[in-house]
């Protein structure tokens, strides 16, 4: 169970020991941390760090969760205003990428999860399929995209988006996220069919 | 150091070696599994184990360039002769989904190498990136398709047939590979734009 805080101070504490577990799971793999190694990164008492996660496991669900959260809340904000889907693709992409640069422990932690908390990694994928499915769906009823199956193409998208993050958010930061945006939203607008 | 034998006999019991441990690292995990386990799996004696690889590291990292041998190998066999690159697209991820149900403890060897022997798991992605962009560029030096940055596109092609793996191919096998490519090739071959 992780226990939710009602008070101003007490999310402000969930959120530090969230924070901290992000440097240590994504930093020493959930293998090697430990709760005491993140309360005291987070500068909380251990006494105190039960009072919000029940111990290890539970609060790496919680952190899978959190990041998740993030990732998409990043990409909505990114995204709020663009009418334009095939734009809103393309954006969404230079987005994630930005992203993995700012958090690049979001890989680790998400791919270890699937090992770890496997509920936790599908929830994560489901989610994000999810929102992006009932986008496609929506684009696609105004006629502001082609005819074709939803869900194959969101998950499609999603696994492109993951790709491009790790070759070129995490494994090669310094390549412009704009031009592997643009190259990339240009598949995903016009195909390879020759034109 | 991974001591390639030179008899058909040692090539034999190596083999062996190596689907034994994919059944163990894909059951058990790396940290649970076990050399003696994988031995006796395969009906090798322990110290034979030894003549062939230099311990539970190794045979892990063997079989990661292995099962990428494999994937890739499958792939361009279910594509001799198709000489329609957008044809290959299609026919690529359907291969792809079907491996993946015929071998679908290559999600887990090839996810948790990132972990254990991170070299393994970019050497898996690199060699099929390499192919990959390799393949679109002859294709696009032809005008079989259409302008693009190769490299961009191959990253982009991966990750969409690995979590159209992960999503038809692993959590939903009863999903026609088919009907998945099919959605897919489409969105490879002529994108989101409304036609």
């Amino acid at each position: 169970m992780d226990r939710e805080p009602r008070t101003k101070k007490g999310q402000a504490t969930r959120r530090k020991l969230l924070d901290a577990a992000a440097v240590e799971f994504g930093t020493r793999g959930y293998a090697e941390a430990s709760v005491s190694g993140i309360a005291i990164r987070a500068g909380v008492a251990l006494g105190s760090f039960y009072t919000y996660f029940e111990g290890k496991e539970p609060l790496f669900r919680a952190l899978v969760d959190d990041m998740s959260h993030q990732v998409r809340h990043h990409i909505h904000d990114r995204l709020s205003g663009v009418t334009d889907r095939l734009e809103a693709e393309r954006l969404g992409i230079q987005a994630y990428i930005e992203f993995v640069r700012q958090r690049p422990e979001i890989y680790r932690i998400v791919e270890e999860s699937q090992f770890v908390a496997e509920d936790a990694y599908r929830r994560h994928y489901d989610a994000f399929a999810q929102a992006y499915t009932h986008g496609l769906a929506h684009a696609r009823a105004d006629g502001r995209i082609s005819e074709g199956s939803d869900e194959v193409r969101a998950w499609a998208l999603i696994g492109m988006s993951v790709f491009l993050g790790l070759r070129y958010g995490l494994w090669q930061p310094e390549a412009s996220a704009e031009e592997v945006a643009r190259a990339a939203g240009d598949l995903v607008a016009r195909g390879l069919s020759p034109r």
